[in-house]
Protein backbone atom coordinates (compact mmCIF):
# COMPACT_ATOMS: atom_id res chain seq x y z
CA UNK A 1 0.00 0.00 0.00
CA UNK A 2 2.98 2.25 1.36
CA UNK A 3 5.11 1.47 -1.90
CA UNK A 4 6.13 4.86 -3.48
CA UNK A 5 3.76 7.09 -1.63
CA UNK A 6 5.72 11.35 -0.85
CA UNK A 7 3.44 13.26 0.75
CA UNK A 8 2.76 16.34 -1.31
CA UNK A 9 5.07 19.01 -0.54
CA UNK A 10 1.74 21.56 -0.40
CA UNK A 11 0.30 19.36 2.17
CA UNK A 12 3.70 19.07 4.33
CA UNK A 13 4.77 22.64 4.52
CA UNK A 14 1.67 23.79 6.33
CA UNK A 15 1.66 20.84 8.55
CA UNK A 16 2.67 18.98 11.51
CA UNK A 17 3.03 14.95 11.84
CA UNK A 18 0.46 13.67 14.44
CA UNK A 19 0.80 9.57 13.95
CA UNK A 20 0.55 6.80 11.30
CA UNK A 21 -2.87 4.49 11.20
CA UNK A 22 -2.70 1.57 8.81
CA UNK A 23 -3.94 3.37 5.83
CA UNK A 24 -3.72 7.96 6.57
CA UNK A 25 -1.06 9.92 8.44
CA UNK A 26 -2.63 12.19 10.81
CA UNK A 27 -1.64 16.08 9.95
CA UNK A 28 -2.50 19.25 12.53
CA UNK A 29 -2.85 22.19 10.04
CA UNK A 30 -0.88 24.90 11.01
CA UNK A 31 -3.12 27.33 12.14
CA UNK A 32 -3.91 28.49 15.16
CA UNK A 33 -7.71 29.51 14.58
CA UNK A 34 -9.09 26.49 14.28
CA UNK A 35 -8.04 22.45 15.46
CA UNK A 36 -7.75 20.94 11.71
CA UNK A 37 -6.83 17.18 11.61
CA UNK A 38 -5.95 15.77 7.99
CA UNK A 39 -6.26 12.53 7.20
CA UNK A 40 -3.85 11.38 4.10
CA UNK A 41 -4.52 7.66 2.89
CA UNK A 42 -0.62 6.75 2.16
CA UNK A 43 -1.92 5.58 -1.50
CA UNK A 44 -0.17 6.57 -5.00
CA UNK A 45 -2.59 8.64 -7.25
CA UNK A 46 -5.95 8.05 -5.15
CA UNK A 47 -8.07 11.71 -5.52
CA UNK A 48 -11.35 10.89 -5.43
CA UNK A 49 -13.25 7.54 -3.37
CA UNK A 50 -13.95 5.88 -6.33
CA UNK A 51 -10.16 5.54 -6.81
CA UNK A 52 -9.85 3.12 -3.60
CA UNK A 53 -10.28 -0.83 -3.44
CA UNK A 54 -13.36 -1.80 -1.18
CA UNK A 55 -10.80 -2.57 1.84
CA UNK A 56 -9.02 0.94 1.59
CA UNK A 57 -12.55 3.18 1.43
CA UNK A 58 -13.89 1.00 4.19
CA UNK A 59 -10.74 1.71 6.24
CA UNK A 60 -10.56 5.33 5.30
CA UNK A 61 -14.06 5.83 6.39
CA UNK A 62 -13.15 4.09 9.72
CA UNK A 63 -10.24 6.40 10.24
CA UNK A 64 -12.40 8.94 9.35
CA UNK A 65 -14.67 7.94 11.91
CA UNK A 66 -11.67 7.86 14.81
CA UNK A 67 -10.38 11.03 13.73
CA UNK A 68 -13.95 12.85 14.52
CA UNK A 69 -13.27 10.60 17.83
CA UNK A 70 -9.24 12.17 18.15
CA UNK A 71 -11.02 15.72 17.75
CA UNK A 72 -13.58 15.54 20.20
CA UNK A 73 -11.45 13.70 22.91
CA UNK A 74 -8.84 16.28 22.66
CA UNK A 75 -10.03 19.23 21.78
CA UNK A 76 -13.84 18.83 22.94
CA UNK A 77 -15.16 21.32 19.82
CA UNK A 78 -19.02 21.91 19.79
CA UNK A 79 -19.15 20.58 16.38
CA UNK A 80 -17.01 18.13 13.81
CA UNK A 81 -16.58 19.57 10.58
CA UNK A 82 -15.36 17.39 7.40
CA UNK A 83 -14.45 17.91 3.87
CA UNK A 84 -12.72 16.30 1.43
CA UNK A 85 -11.78 18.94 -1.86
CA UNK A 86 -8.76 18.17 -3.54
CA UNK A 87 -9.20 20.94 -5.78
CA UNK A 88 -6.12 22.41 -5.67
CA UNK A 89 -4.11 19.51 -4.20
CA UNK A 90 -4.92 16.52 -5.67
CA UNK A 91 -3.75 14.29 -3.48
CA UNK A 92 -6.42 13.24 -1.19
CA UNK A 93 -6.66 14.75 2.17
CA UNK A 94 -9.63 14.39 4.03
CA UNK A 95 -9.88 17.48 6.73
CA UNK A 96 -11.83 16.79 10.06
CA UNK A 97 -11.66 20.48 11.56
CA UNK A 98 -12.87 21.47 15.49
CA UNK A 99 -15.23 24.26 15.69
CA UNK A 100 -16.23 26.24 18.50
CA UNK A 101 -19.36 28.58 18.41
CA UNK A 102 -16.27 31.05 19.89
CA UNK A 103 -13.97 30.77 17.29
CA UNK A 104 -13.20 33.38 13.64
CA UNK A 105 -15.06 31.61 11.32
CA UNK A 106 -18.43 30.25 13.16
CA UNK A 107 -21.14 29.85 11.88
CA UNK A 108 -19.50 29.71 8.24
CA UNK A 109 -16.81 27.41 6.93
CA UNK A 110 -13.60 27.68 7.85
CA UNK A 111 -12.62 27.37 4.08
CA UNK A 112 -13.64 30.90 3.66
CA UNK A 113 -11.46 32.25 6.27
CA UNK A 114 -8.59 32.68 4.44
CA UNK A 115 -4.84 32.08 6.16
CA UNK A 116 -4.81 32.13 10.06
CA UNK A 117 -1.52 32.72 12.40
CA UNK A 118 0.61 29.25 12.77
CA UNK A 119 0.45 27.99 15.87
CA UNK A 120 3.24 29.14 18.67
CA UNK A 121 5.76 26.24 19.13
CA UNK A 122 4.80 25.32 22.44
CA UNK A 123 1.04 25.54 21.93
CA UNK A 124 2.00 23.61 18.38
CA UNK A 125 3.88 20.81 20.30
CA UNK A 126 1.32 20.41 23.22
CA UNK A 127 -2.19 19.97 20.49
CA UNK A 128 0.00 17.41 18.82
CA UNK A 129 0.87 15.42 21.99
CA UNK A 130 -3.09 15.90 23.08
CA UNK A 131 -4.02 14.81 19.42
CA UNK A 132 -1.49 11.75 19.28
CA UNK A 133 -2.21 10.11 22.68
CA UNK A 134 -6.00 10.14 21.44
CA UNK A 135 -4.78 8.64 18.32
CA UNK A 136 -3.04 6.13 20.19
CA UNK A 137 -6.04 4.92 22.09
CA UNK A 138 -8.84 5.52 19.03
CA UNK A 139 -6.49 3.76 16.48
CA UNK A 140 -8.52 1.89 13.99
CA UNK B 1 -35.34 3.80 11.54
CA UNK B 2 -37.71 6.53 9.53
CA UNK B 3 -39.86 6.68 12.79
CA UNK B 4 -40.13 10.69 13.71
CA UNK B 5 -37.65 11.48 11.22
CA UNK B 6 -38.84 15.33 9.17
CA UNK B 7 -36.48 17.15 6.95
CA UNK B 8 -35.25 20.00 8.83
CA UNK B 9 -37.08 23.17 6.82
CA UNK B 10 -34.18 24.88 6.03
CA UNK B 11 -32.66 21.82 3.94
CA UNK B 12 -36.72 21.09 2.55
CA UNK B 13 -36.55 25.14 1.48
CA UNK B 14 -33.24 25.45 -0.89
CA UNK B 15 -33.82 21.91 -2.52
CA UNK B 16 -35.40 19.36 -4.73
CA UNK B 17 -36.35 16.16 -3.66
CA UNK B 18 -34.11 13.46 -5.77
CA UNK B 19 -35.19 9.70 -4.38
CA UNK B 20 -34.49 7.62 -1.16
CA UNK B 21 -31.66 5.61 -0.64
CA UNK B 22 -32.07 2.72 2.33
CA UNK B 23 -30.42 5.18 5.06
CA UNK B 24 -30.41 9.01 2.85
CA UNK B 25 -32.68 11.12 1.07
CA UNK B 26 -31.32 12.56 -1.54
CA UNK B 27 -31.57 15.90 -2.68
CA UNK B 28 -30.77 18.26 -5.23
CA UNK B 29 -29.60 22.05 -3.75
CA UNK B 30 -31.01 24.54 -6.12
CA UNK B 31 -27.47 26.62 -6.63
CA UNK B 32 -27.21 26.79 -10.61
CA UNK B 33 -23.93 27.24 -10.61
CA UNK B 34 -22.92 24.14 -8.89
CA UNK B 35 -24.43 20.25 -8.97
CA UNK B 36 -24.69 19.78 -5.91
CA UNK B 37 -26.06 16.76 -4.06
CA UNK B 38 -27.39 16.67 -0.25
CA UNK B 39 -27.51 12.83 1.52
CA UNK B 40 -30.06 13.38 4.48
CA UNK B 41 -29.79 10.32 6.47
CA UNK B 42 -33.48 9.71 7.72
CA UNK B 43 -32.69 9.81 11.67
CA UNK B 44 -33.96 11.21 14.14
CA UNK B 45 -31.33 13.60 16.40
CA UNK B 46 -27.98 12.81 14.57
CA UNK B 47 -25.42 15.45 13.89
CA UNK B 48 -22.01 13.69 14.03
CA UNK B 49 -20.76 10.61 12.54
CA UNK B 50 -20.12 9.19 16.18
CA UNK B 51 -24.18 9.46 16.80
CA UNK B 52 -24.74 6.74 13.98
CA UNK B 53 -24.83 3.20 15.08
CA UNK B 54 -22.08 1.38 13.86
CA UNK B 55 -24.49 -0.48 11.14
CA UNK B 56 -26.10 3.14 9.95
CA UNK B 57 -22.41 4.59 9.49
CA UNK B 58 -21.48 1.90 7.41
CA UNK B 59 -24.34 2.32 5.38
CA UNK B 60 -23.99 6.23 5.67
CA UNK B 61 -20.38 6.07 3.85
CA UNK B 62 -21.57 3.36 1.34
CA UNK B 63 -23.69 5.92 0.36
CA UNK B 64 -21.62 8.61 0.21
CA UNK B 65 -19.45 6.43 -2.00
CA UNK B 66 -22.19 6.17 -3.98
CA UNK B 67 -23.75 9.56 -4.12
CA UNK B 68 -20.02 10.41 -5.69
CA UNK B 69 -20.57 8.18 -8.29
CA UNK B 70 -24.32 9.43 -9.24
CA UNK B 71 -22.09 12.48 -9.42
CA UNK B 72 -19.79 11.32 -11.55
CA UNK B 73 -22.05 9.98 -13.91
CA UNK B 74 -24.72 12.26 -14.49
CA UNK B 75 -22.97 15.43 -15.16
CA UNK B 76 -19.14 13.94 -15.30
CA UNK B 77 -17.01 16.27 -13.73
CA UNK B 78 -13.53 17.26 -13.22
CA UNK B 79 -13.79 16.88 -9.26
CA UNK B 80 -16.16 15.71 -6.44
CA UNK B 81 -16.18 17.82 -3.19
CA UNK B 82 -17.51 16.15 -0.02
CA UNK B 83 -18.17 17.96 3.31
CA UNK B 84 -20.46 17.90 6.35
CA UNK B 85 -21.11 20.98 8.12
CA UNK B 86 -23.95 21.23 10.61
CA UNK B 87 -22.91 24.15 11.97
CA UNK B 88 -26.29 26.11 10.94
CA UNK B 89 -28.42 22.88 10.45
CA UNK B 90 -27.74 20.35 12.73
CA UNK B 91 -29.93 17.80 11.47
CA UNK B 92 -27.30 15.93 9.44
CA UNK B 93 -26.16 15.98 5.70
CA UNK B 94 -23.33 15.60 3.57
CA UNK B 95 -22.53 17.78 0.29
CA UNK B 96 -21.58 15.98 -2.86
CA UNK B 97 -20.71 19.10 -5.23
CA UNK B 98 -19.54 17.77 -8.76
CA UNK B 99 -17.05 20.75 -9.24
CA UNK B 100 -15.63 22.13 -12.94
CA UNK B 101 -12.24 23.95 -13.96
CA UNK B 102 -14.89 26.92 -15.29
CA UNK B 103 -17.02 26.90 -12.48
CA UNK B 104 -18.02 29.80 -10.42
CA UNK B 105 -15.69 29.23 -7.38
CA UNK B 106 -12.77 27.11 -8.77
CA UNK B 107 -10.68 26.03 -6.85
CA UNK B 108 -11.98 27.54 -3.79
CA UNK B 109 -14.76 26.19 -1.74
CA UNK B 110 -18.26 26.75 -3.11
CA UNK B 111 -18.83 27.08 0.74
CA UNK B 112 -17.00 30.23 0.15
CA UNK B 113 -18.94 31.43 -2.66
CA UNK B 114 -22.17 32.96 -1.65
CA UNK B 115 -25.90 31.72 -2.95
CA UNK B 116 -26.21 31.28 -6.60
CA UNK B 117 -29.28 31.83 -8.60
CA UNK B 118 -32.01 29.26 -8.74
CA UNK B 119 -32.10 26.57 -11.53
CA UNK B 120 -34.48 27.58 -14.50
CA UNK B 121 -37.24 25.01 -13.76
CA UNK B 122 -37.21 23.24 -16.66
CA UNK B 123 -33.24 22.59 -16.11
CA UNK B 124 -33.88 21.83 -12.71
CA UNK B 125 -36.20 18.75 -13.57
CA UNK B 126 -34.29 17.28 -16.14
CA UNK B 127 -31.02 17.49 -13.93
CA UNK B 128 -32.95 15.86 -11.06
CA UNK B 129 -34.10 13.68 -13.60
CA UNK B 130 -30.40 12.68 -14.67
CA UNK B 131 -29.39 12.20 -11.39
CA UNK B 132 -32.29 9.62 -10.21
CA UNK B 133 -31.25 7.67 -13.05
CA UNK B 134 -28.04 7.46 -12.03
CA UNK B 135 -28.98 7.25 -8.63
CA UNK B 136 -31.69 3.97 -9.59
CA UNK B 137 -28.60 2.31 -10.95
CA UNK B 138 -25.97 3.05 -8.57
CA UNK B 139 -28.47 2.45 -5.42
CA UNK B 140 -26.22 0.45 -2.48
Amino acid sequence: MATGFELDRRIEAGTAHVTDWPLCQLRLKDDARFPWLLLVPRLVGASEFTDLSAGDYEQCMAELLAGTRVMMEAVRPDKINVAMFGNIVPQMHLHVIGRFRSDAAWPGAVFAAGDGPEYAAEAKAELVKKLANAAARLRP
